[in-house]
C-alpha cells in the first residue's frame, strides 16, 4: 500500500501574481490582446486566412443546435478546452467581463454537448452516437476529457464559478464508472493527459477517487496488451487505420512505468505521462515512481533533447527516437512537447525540491515555446527545427513537416492554444511555496502576493533576465517572517552573489538554490550572477552537431538568420578563438544580438559543380546571431542554430 | 516534322563481350552463380528467410492454373520481367540449357497469363478482370509492360527465340490501340519505362510504330491534366489512395519535357523518362529533346547528386527535392535510381559522342549499384545512405527507410532484380561502335569481338581499374583497320599517357576521349593515368557536407566503417594536411584500403551530458577507409562517407 503524503511545495494562485517584466510583458500581453481574441475567431471559423477549426460548430451540432456532421481532427474539442484554460489564466491577470461572458457561453454550449451519462466528445457523439471509449489507442477521448478537466479546474480557480467544473466532474465520474467495468479493467489512454487532469480535479474537488483513477491509469500502463489488441474488440471503432499492429513504446506502454528508464514514443504523450507520474510520486511519496521520473528526466536531458529544450526528433509520429539522434533540419521538436517538458520539470522540482529541473523548464519555455509564436500572436510553429533552408522544406518530401515560416491557425491546431494556455499561466513556473520557504524558480519581474516564512508578503521583483543576471527582490510582509527565500542558481549563472539590504551576504547553497534567510517584515535582496555569451559544444555522439558550435547567453539559444548573414549559412565558419560581442539592437522588439568573427566559404570561387578536390576558399566574415525564440519574424530565409567553427 | 536520323553509335552485342576482370569478375559471376538462382527461388516463394514474392503464383492464377487472388505490389510482375532480362544477359555470357529451359517455361507461363487482347498484367487481370489502363497514375501497367518488353527484347537478342517477343508485340499492339482511342489520347504513364522499352522494341522488330508511340508518350507528358484528373474518370480504379490531388512534378508531368530543366519527382521515373528522351533525341536528331537532356543532366550532376552517384534524396516518395539538398543519414538514393542514371548517361554519350557522361555512369555503377548487393549475392540495399548509425534506423521514425544491413529479398523487390539485370548487362557500358571508331567508355578487362575502323577485330583488354590507371589493349583485326579507338579520359585520370606498340604517342583529345589512330591489323595500346587517392570537398551549398571531406580513389568513393574505426564516426576528424596512405588489404575479397591521420573527439572526457561550453578534447587517431561499394559486408555497425576535417 502506498501511503498518501501531502505535497510540501504548493503553487501560488495565479491571481496573486502580477507579472511586469520588460522581456515577458510582450508575451503576457500577446495572450490577452491577440491570441485569445484571434483564437476565438479561429474556433468559430472566422479567423482570416486560417483553416477552419470547426470546433464550435462541432459542439453546436453535438448540442443539437445545428445540423451537420463532425469535422476536423478526432481531438478537435481540445482546441476549445485549451482556449478556455487560457481565458481563465487571462482573467486571473485582468478582469474582462465581456471575455468572461463569452467563456460562460462556451461553457454552456459544452454542457449542452455533453451526453446524459456525462460523456463529452463531439467526434464520437456526432459520428457514433451512444458509443464511447471504443478506441483508446487513437480515439483521444480520455485526452480530450483531460483537457476539458484542466480548463474547468482553471476556470473554477480563477472565477469561482463551478458550472464547468460540475460538467467535468460528471464526465470524470462516467470515466471512473466505465474504467472499472468489465472489459475496461486494463484500459489505458493511448494519449496520456487524463492522469494529470484527474490529479488536478482531485485537488480542487477533494474527491480522492479522481486521484485514485489517475494512479490506476498510470499503474495499468504497460502491464497488459489492451492497446495492442484493442482493434480485435467488437466495440472498436477505427479512427486512423488503427488496425495496424501497435508499437507499444509509441504510447509508453512497452513496460510498467516504474521500469521505464528511457523516454520513448510520442513526445507529448510521454511527457504528459511523466508529469502525472511526478505528481503522483509527490503526493503519495511513491519512490518507485520518483525513481522512474528521475531516470526518464536524465535520459532526456543527457541524450534526447535539443539545446533549445526541444524533444521528439522524428517528424514521423512526432516521437523520441534513440540516444543522440538529434537532426537539426528535420527536427520535429514540437512546441507542445516542450510545453509538456516544462510541465514535467516543474513537477520534478516540486517532487525533489531541487532547482536543476527548472533549468530545463526555462530552456524549453524561453527557446522552443516562445519560438512557437510569432510576435504578432497570429501565427505559430508546430515544428521547431534548428536549421532551415526554405527551398528544401518541400511538400511530399522528408522535410514536409518543417515550415520555414510560421503558419496561421492550422487544422490540427494543438500547438497554438497550448502555447496560449502556457504563456497565460507563466506565473505557475515562478514560485513554489513551502511551509517556511519560498522557492523562486524563474526570475520574472512583477508584484507577487506570496506566503513566506509564515507570513503573507508582497514581493516586488525586477529582473534583467534573460539578458542580464541582475535580480532585485523587495520583500514586505504583513507579519513577522521566519523562513527563507530560495533563489534558483541557474546552470548558466556564473559567480552568483547575494546582497541583503545592500550588504553582501555569503551564498549558502542548497539543492541548487541560494538560500536567503528572511526574518522581520522587510528586506531587499539582490541576486546577481554573470551570464556572458558562450559558445556551446555538443557531445561528440551527436552526429548532427559534430564540428559545430552554438551561441548561448543565459537561457537563450541564439541562431543565424539569412536576413542578417546572407544565405548558405552552412558555409559560415565561426572563429572560436575570437571574442563574442554583445550588442543591443533595435530589432525584434529590442534584443541583445551577438556578433562573432569567422569566415564564409567562397561559393563563387568553388564553381558550379558539387564536388572537387581543393577545399573551398575562405573569406573573412562577421557572423550575427539573434535569439532563437525570435527567429522568423523578419524576412523569411535560412536559419541555423549550429554553425561550423575553427 | 522531325526527321528520323540513324544513330551513329551502336552497342556491341553482349554475346561478343567476354568480361574477365579481377574487380568485376566477382559481380558477373555473382549474377550467374548466386543472384539468378536465388531470385528464381524468391519468385517462386521458396527462398529461405525471404519475404514471399508471389510473382509466379500471380502468373499461375492469371493463367488459370491455380485458384487464388493477386498478392504483392501492383508492379509485382516486373520482378519476373527483370529476372528474365538478367537470365538473357547471363545466357549471353555462358550457355546454360537448364536455365534456358526454366526461362522458356516462365515465358510460356507469361503467355498463358496474357489476355486475348494482348493485355498483360496479373494485378488487374486477377483483381479487375476485363479492365485495363484504368489508373495510369499509380497502376504501373505501362511500367510493367515496359519491363516485360525489355526482357523479351534481351531474350530474343541472345537466344534468337521469338515467343516472348511475340507475346510482347501483342501487348504493345494493344497499348498502341488503346492509347490512340478516345479518352486515352492524352494518356501518359505515371511511371515511365514503356517509352524506352518501345524504342528497343522498334529497334529489334523494325516496326517504327512502336518508336512513334514512345515519342508520342514523351511528347504528351506535361501537356494535359490527364494524371491530375484521372481519378475523376469513371473507369478509374484506386490503387494507393490515388484520389488525393496529384503533384505533377512527382511524375515529371509539370511541363512539356522539352521545357524541363531541373530533375524533379520520383528519381527512377525521371531517369527512365530522360533515358527515353535521349534515345529519341539521338534517333530523330531532335535538338529540343537533346537540349532538355543536357540541361537535366547538368542539373543532376551540379546540384542533385550524391558523390556516390546516388540520386533522389527524399525517403518520402523516393524523389528529387531541391538543389543541394543531399542529407547523408536520411538519403534515399535508391539502387534503381542509380541504375537509371547510368542508363541515361550511357545514352547521353551515344547522343553526343562525349565521354563526360560516362564519368557519371561509372560513378553510379561502381558506388551505389555495387553497394546495393552483398558480396554473397543474397541480400540487397534498396536505400543507399551515406551515413548510418544503426540504432537510429528505427521503424516508425524519419529514418525508417534506412537499413543498416542489407535485406533479404523484400516484398517490394524492385532493386534486386534490377541490379541483377544491370550487372548482367555490364558489357553494354563498355563500348559504343561508330562507323570507323570504337569508343571505350569503361576499362574492364576481357576479350571483346568488335568492329573497328571497318574491320572485325578482337580486343584483349587488361585493366588495373578501379585501383590503378593502367589499361592495356591488344587489338588483332581480321582485315585492315582504318579508323580509331577512342579511350575515355576519366575525370579522375591525371596526366594521361598513351603508348602504341611500346612507343609513346602524343595524346590527342576529342570530346573527352584520347584518340588512337588504328591502321593495319594489329596494335597494342597502353593507356595510363594517375589516380591517387584524393580528398574531395563538397560545394559550400551542400549543408550536409559542410566542414567535411570524403576520400575518393579513381571512381571509388571510400567510407569509414565502425568495424575498422570504432563507433561514433561523427566524432572523427581527418587531418587534411597529412598524407593518405593506400594499403592493399586482404579484406572484402581483397581491396585497397586508405588510412589517414586525424583525431577522435574524446567522448569519455566530455562527460555524460549533451552540451557544454568547452570544446570536446581531441586525441590522435588513425582513420581507415574502405570502398563504399563494399560497406556492410562485415560486422554491422556505423558507416560514414563524409568526415570532419581540420
Amino acid at each position: 500500500m502506498i501511503t498518501p503524503e501531502r505535497k510540501q511545495l504548493n503553487d501560488v494562485p495565479l491571481q496573486e501574481l502580477r507579472i511586469n517584466d520588460p522581456f515577458w510583458n510582450r508575451y503576457v500581453d500577446l495572450v490577452t490582446r491577440e491570441i485569445i481574441p484571434y483564437q476565438y475567431l479561429a474556433l468559430n471559423d472566422r479567423a482570416p486566412d486560417a483553416e477552419p477549426s470547426y470546433s464550435v460548430q462541432n459542439l453546436r451540432i453535438a448540442a443539437g443546435l445545428e445540423e451537420g456532421t463532425f469535422r476536423g481532427w478526432v481531438f478537435q474539442d481540445t482546441d476549445v478546452a485549451k482556449w478556455l484554460e487560457a481565458v481563465a489564466f487571462s482573467l486571473s491577470y485582468e478582469k474582462d467581463p465581456a471575455l468572461e461572458r463569452t467563456a460562460d457561453e462556451m461553457i454552456r454550449l459544452i454542457g449542452m454537448a455533453q451526453q446524459d451519462n456525462g460523456y463529452l466528445n463531439t467526434h464520437f457523439s456526432i459520428l457514433h452516437p451512444g458509443k464511447y471509449y471504443c478506441n483508446l489507442k487513437e480515439g483521444h477521448e480520455l485526452y480530450t476529457a483531460g483537457h476539458f478537466i484542466e480548463a474547468a479546474v482553471a476556470y473554477y480557480k480563477v472565477t469561482g464559478k463551478d458550472e464547468f467544473l460540475k460538467i467535468m466532474c460528471r464526465c470524470a465520474d462516467h470515466i471512473l464508472e466505465v474504467f472499472h467495468s468489465p472489459g475496461y479493467e486494463d484500459g489505458v489512454p493511448g494519449h496520456e493527459e487524463i492522469e494529470l487532469a484527474l490529479f488536478k480535479l482531485a485537488d480542487v474537488t477533494g474527491n480522492e477517487q479522481y486521484r485514485d483513477m489517475a494512479l490506476e491509469f498510470v499503474n495499468r500502463r504497460g502491464t497488459s496488451d489492451y492497446l495492442d489488441t484493442e482493434h480485435q474488440r467488437e466495440r472498436f471503432i477505427d479512427v486512423w487505420h488503427d488496425r495496424n499492429p501497435y508499437h507499444p513504446p509509441y504510447g509508453q506502454a512497452h513496460k510498467p512505468v516504474r521500469q521505464q528508464t528511457t523516454a520513448e514514443g510520442h513526445a507529448v504523450r510521454a511527457l504528459y505521462l511523466y508529469s502525472a507520474m511526478a505528481d503522483l510520486a509527490c503526493h503519495y511519496g511513491d519512490e518507485g515512481l520518483k525513481n522512474a521520473c528521475l531516470a526518464l528526466y536524465q535520459n532526456i536531458v543527457d541524450k534526447r533533447m535539443y539545446i533549445t529544450g526541444g524533444i521528439g526528433s522524428s517528424g514521423t509520429l512526432e516521437r523520441f527516437t534513440t540516444d543522440y539522434d538529434l537532426p537539426n533540419d528535420t527536427a520535429y521538436s514540437e512546441s507542445c512537447a516542450s510545453i509538456a517538458l516544462a510541465m514535467f520539470c516543474k513537477r520534478m522540482t516540486r517532487l525533489t525540491g531541487e532547482a536543476r529541473f527548472m533549468d530545463t523548464a526555462e530552456q524549453a519555455l524561453i527557446n522552443t515555446v516562445l519560438a512557437g509564436v510569432a510576435m504578432d500572436g497570429k501565427s505559430f510553429f508546430y515544428v521547431n527545427p534548428l536549421a532551415v533552408i526554405p527551398a528544401a522544406c518541400m511538400p511530399a518530401t522528408d522535410k514536409n513537416h518543417v515550415k520555414p515560416v510560421r503558419q496561421k491557425w492550422f487544422g490540427c491546431a494543438c500547438c497554438p492554444p497550448n502555447i496560449a494556455r502556457t504563456l497565460g499561466s507563466l506565473g505557475d513556473y515562478i514560485f513554489l511555496e513551502g511551509e517556511r520557504e519560498l522557492l523562486m524558480n524563474l526570475f520574472i519581474g512583477g508584484t507577487f502576493q506570496v506566503r513566506i516564512g509564515g507570513a503573507e508578503a508582497v514581493l516586488k521583483v525586477t529582473s534583467g533576465l534573460p539578458y542580464d543576471g541582475k535580480v532585485s527582490i523587495a520583500v514586505r510582509a504583513e507579519g513577522e517572517m521566519d523562513g527563507c527565500l530560495k533563489l534558483r542558481i541557474p546552470d548558466y549563472g556564473e559567480d552568483p552573489k547575494l546582497w541583503r539590504n545592500g550588504d553582501p551576504v555569503p551564498l549558502q547553497r542548497e539543492k541548487g538554490y541560494a538560500v536567503v534567510k528572511l526574518q522581520g517584515r522587510e528586506a531587499v535582496i539582490d541576486f546577481r550572477f554573470d551570464m556572458p555569451t558562450r559558445l556551446v559544444y555538443a557531445n561528440p555522439m551527436v552526429a548532427a552537431d559534430a564540428g559545430k558550435v552554438a551561441v548561448k547567453k543565459g537561457p537563450m539559444v541564439y541562431c543565424l538568420e539569412e536576413t542578417d548573414n546572407g544565405d548558405n549559412l552552412a558555409g559560415l565558419l565561426l572563429d572560436s578563438a575570437a571574442p563574442l560581442t554583445e550588442v543591443w539592437e533595435d530589432i525584434l522588439g529590442g534584443t541583445v544580438a551577438v556578433t562573432a568573427q569567422g569566415w564564409r566559404l567562397d561559393r563563387a570561387e568553388f564553381g558550379p559543380g558539387l564536388y572537387r578536390s581543393q577545399p573551398p576558399k575562405r573569406t573573412p566574415a562577421t557572423l550575427k546571431f539573434v535569439p532563437y525564440c525570435f527567429w522568423g519574424n523578419r524576412t523569411p530565409g535560412e536559419m541555423a542554430v549550429w554553425v561550423g567553427y575553427i
